[in-house]
């Protein structure tokens, strides 16, 4: 901390700073103290004395000073006053970690911002810079764990000499408080290990993963555990042997409870053969096994019941698995909120799913409450700025605040970031915040409004595929999604239909329910409604969607026309790079609004109202339109 | 020019540039002229007026003031006197040439600094500032033209869309003299136009081509050409169609023609069928067509015969096609000299091979005089400092230099580098000339000493692996090219064994002819000689293969003492990044010769030196090692 104090502040305060043992009373006063255990490992207090001439910090430990010293650093740089402060901070979640679908040859799936900054080819010898800054970065907002490989795991990361490797960035990472995790190749035993099963209730299995862990631990005493996809999207697990997701689960998480591991397990499965809504499929799996899942197994869910689109309703297992800590899973990484160009803040829609009361204790019981850690799929790449869009690395940022105090707002991490990023110019925080907090609303408009979901490109998932029909699963394609008819569009998930709104709470569900009362923002999702179908703005959901599509539009323009207003006080590197970015999302978003309009207007029969601008091309123009070098495709 | 000044000058000299248009007789003059024919289209002269008080930039054109201006800042940052100047600079080859073997997603085959700094799918909405960085580094050192793509060529970059997004790039590189060129998949014509063949003889093949030239040179008025792969290695080609190189060749340049453009024709084939010595393969394809290529076409081709080795001897093409202008194609990139991590500076080995007489008019018929351009096949990625090792850099700059003024030697190039990228103090200058200047004999002596070739790892060609002997094709594996056995090592290229020697004029060829006085640099590229071989030295074969090995390690050790001898002149970040680095190749080193020597053991049947170090593992260890993620596979 001394070394992230000397940098920052001798650059801020533009002379050298001095550290004594002996403090005289005045300046800062660094501590750890065991006298305030409500601190706890990780936790700080920043205090000014009576006459504001000294500020103590104290922690009980040297990551919870570290945190301090990041967080007055912080208060320095956004220009807040430093007097008077009485601040107590711990964070509100244990586990606040980053996902990484990074692959070890650093093809990083679903990334967009370059390829993977771990370079497993030149570790252990070679210790970039980068890892260093990447794990200030993290602690600075309270990061304390990483996962380094992806879901779709690759046994090799269990080699001898990889583990060499890991161990190298654990050593780096150490000094900041992250913990590393590797994700588990489920059938690594067969595949590495040579045995012919990779059954949980196997002995030799078990021995395995025993052995295997103890070479981990090993070397890498405080590890923190495992991440497992199973028996999804193709991925081995316990059901190839007949067992069940805790079966898979307890075993791994039996390997690592000597050690103080965690395994964390994802609920992210839609079976290969069952023709059940895709929306229910993770809570039917999971549901009936609460209860049966070890201590120190987590079940990670993602926010949504689909995938990261660009709206869910909030999962309906949050608050359904009382007996199971829960990991939340939100997707960093825009694989379907734009990609690498679009200007999307999402803290908006992370607090939309954390807000949302499950009902599930009663009213007020949020999906914060029944989280103990919040997962970030990282959205990092080895580009220069870390993100590719210079606005992307607010979502890092907000996510690492979130999950220390998932009571921020939007608008305060927003703020914060944009004071340490852009300028502490009133102009700037102002029209950046403007810019930002309308960003995810114009993104929902003009891809996916009013409930729609799941009709962008196949595999690669770029840009708009409502027609898309052709993948050999049926919920893999956007017509499976949208169903659109000539009597209208929708998913009827009610109970005349496939009834997922049953998972819900009753009190929760209700709000859903009935397409007349469902929030607007939610209809498509549970309702298949008329194209006249009367909105709460008096049009017809035909005339509601045109509207939809090119208010998204018109967002998109007046952001670009914010942004113009910033160029006296931006370098005119990344004002050209983020006004360069905005033209392209300008672009995309008029290219979704005419492709996904003149689709559905085949069903719809109903014309364009001659307010908006017509589209520039014809509808198969945009279905033959193919991007075979489109990025971060899986 | 004028920005380029402004910025390096103004910062150079810690005040503001201000430019008048009347000059007042002192300072720096700017002028075009046409009255000195001698600079051509891109030559400069800078001139001190008598008292030393005012510089005279001129050149015919923009672009040669441009490299005029770049000179002049160099000669300011390497500390040059700036009295008495009288400069008179014009390049000595016509093309100077950047070869990308960068894919449409971004894969860089053989490439260790990132992935491709073209993001196609961004480009053309977003211009990245690295084009322009990209273009201005190029032009700094004299480099007029880059081939975007890969030699293994995608037809999809001749698509309209993606023809767009060059011709963005065309645009940004203009100002800087920099032409795009792009890889021509010779079977576009039937996978991109619908055609049922691409035989260059067909009318409707060369209507597709001429049509697609129109399209290109409709969008970019200066596109340079097509570089060309064909029958080589699985690409499409004339030859499919039982046609010539020169009938391939020549269809294309008939497109290109009434544009000015130019066809880069390579000359690296190896045939299917033949059980030729590959060395031999791409003279006997190629000689015959002399005279029978257009006027527009250039074949280019490779320094060595083989593919890029730490040594080669000089393709025996040079100079056999007086009626045909050859391309030097060096690579720049390390795929066979230690890859992303080895410390090579490859101006000594570029020097070598255009300082090389080939006798064909006489004594003094060097390399440099049969050649019409230069192409180095880049090691640029998106790394932050562009080349990943931070000496690696100077590769690129010395092909610029070298393809500027053949005659420049290694040294004095490795000084202007060193002094503008690390420091100017006497200190810094002299050590890192020495590490230089050392390194590529160093890597020969750890790697491939005395002429031994191609015994790297197969597909990513990491690694020693000299008893590769698994792939299909027999000239794919390293026991074709050493031949080691009971007898002795070595590839015998005399009359006596492949003859590959006749393909040189005699007076060249007698240098290598006897192995009693072949030098021992490329003793074992032309002959098989016995373990107990005496050697100049004095030492036996396999004495003076220990000696070698063991001397290459011992080289790198002291590049690593030079090294850290710098630290106190060298920041912290890069200093750290070099130092370990040479560790890796240091210990890549012991693992070469170890490999190695182990290896031919087997065969000398006799005992390394008891003076050198004991290989640490044994044999079997390191067969057994294996390496799916090295980096660049093609």
């Amino acid at each position: 901390m001394k070394e992230e104090l000397t940098q920052a502040l001798s650059r801020m305060l533009g002379k050298p700073i001095t550290f004594v043992n002996q403090p005289d009373g005045a300046g800062l006063i660094i501590r750890t103290t065991s006298a305030n255990a409500s601190l706890g490992s990780e936790g700080f207090q920043l205090q000014s004395n009576a006459t504001n001439t000294a500020i103590t910090l104290s922690a009980q430990t040297d990551i919870g000073l570290l945190y301090g010293g990041f967080h007055l650093l912080r208060l320095m740089q956004t220009r807040q006053p430093l007097i008077q402060l009485n601040i107590h901070s711990t964070p509100k979640l244990a586990l606040r970690l980053l996902n990484h679908w990074d692959n070890l040859n650093r093809y990083v799936e679903r990334g967009y911002a370059g390829i993977s900054i771990f370079n497993w080819h030149t570790l252990p010898g070679y210790i970039d810079q980068r890892y260093i800054d990447y794990a200030r970065a993290n602690a600075s907002i309270g990061i304390n764990g990483t996962v380094l490989t992806n879901v779709n795991a690759n046994a090799w990361i269990l080699t001898g000499d990889y583990l060499q490797k890991v161990k190298a960035l654990a050593d780096v990472f150490r000094p900041y408080g992250i913990k590393v995790y590797l994700t588990a190749r489920f059938s690594a035993p067969i595949e590495m290990g040579g045995l012919s099963t990779a059954d949980p209730l196997q002995p030799q299995v078990q021995q395995w993963w025993q052995q295997k862990v103890k070479e981990i631990y090993t070397l890498i005493p405080d590890f923190g555990g495992f991440l497992v996809k199973a028996n999804s999207e193709g991925q081995p697990g316990p059901q190839d042997y007949k067992r069940t997701h805790a079966d898979g689960a307890n075993m791994l998480a039996d390997a690592v409870a000597p050690y103080n591991g965690i395994i964390m397990w994802r609920a992210f499965v839609y079976s290969h053969e069952t023709p059940e809504d895709r929306f229910k499929q993770a809570y039917n799996e999971f549901k009936p096994l609460d209860g049966q899942f070890r201590k120190n197994v987590m079940v990670q869910v993602k926010n949504g019941p689909i995938d990261f689109q660009p709206r869910e309703p909030f999962s309906p297992l949050f608050g359904a698995m009382p007996q199971t800590p829960l990991m939340m899973e939100f997707q960093l990484t825009q694989e379907y909120l734009g990609q690498g160009t679009h200007l999307v803040y999402e803290a908006p829609m992370f607090k939309e799913t954390l807000d949302a009361d499950t009902h599930i204790n009663g009213k007020g019981s949020t999906v914060t409450k029944s989280v103990s850690g919040i997962a970030g799929v990282a959205n990092i790449g080895n580009d220069i700025n870390w993100c590719s869009h210079p606005f992307a690395q607010a979502n890092w940022y907000a996510l690492g605040k979130l999950a220390w105090n998932p009571a921020q707002s939007s608008e305060t991490i927003a703020e914060e970031w944009i004071r340490q990023t852009w300028s502490n110019k009133t102009t700037v925080v102002n029209t950046c915040k403007q810019i930002m907090l309308q960003s995810r609303e114009a993104m929902v408009n003009y891809m996916t409004p009013l409930g729609l979901h799941h009709i962008m490109g196949n595999g690669h998932h770029y840009g708009p595929l409502p027609w898309g029909n052709t993948l050999p699963r049926a919920d893999w394609n956007p017509v499976y999604y949208h169903r659109a008819d000539s009597a209208g569009i929708g998913f009827n998930r009610t109970a005349t239909g496939s009834n997922a709104l049953a998972q819900y709470h009753p009190a929760a569900a209700a709000a859903w329910a009935d397409s007349n009362t469902c929030s607007s923002e939610y209809l498509l999702w549970f309702h298949h409604v008329s194209w006249q179908h009367r909105m709460p703005t008096g049009r017809s959901l035909w005339q509601e969607l045109c509207f939809r599509y090119n208010q998204g539009v018109a967002q998109v323009r007046t952001m670009q026309q914010q942004w113009q207003q910033l160029q006296p006080y931006i370098d005119k590197e990344r004002y050209t790079q983020v006004q360069l970015m905005l033209g392209i999302q300008q672009r995309e978003a008029v290219w979704w609004r005419d492709a996904c309009l003149l689709y559905f207007q085949q069903f719809s029969q109903q014309p364009i109202p001659a307010q908006y601008e017509k589209p520039a091309h014809t509808l198969e123009y945009y279905q033959n339109l193919k991007f075979p070098y489109a990025p971060g495709n899986g």
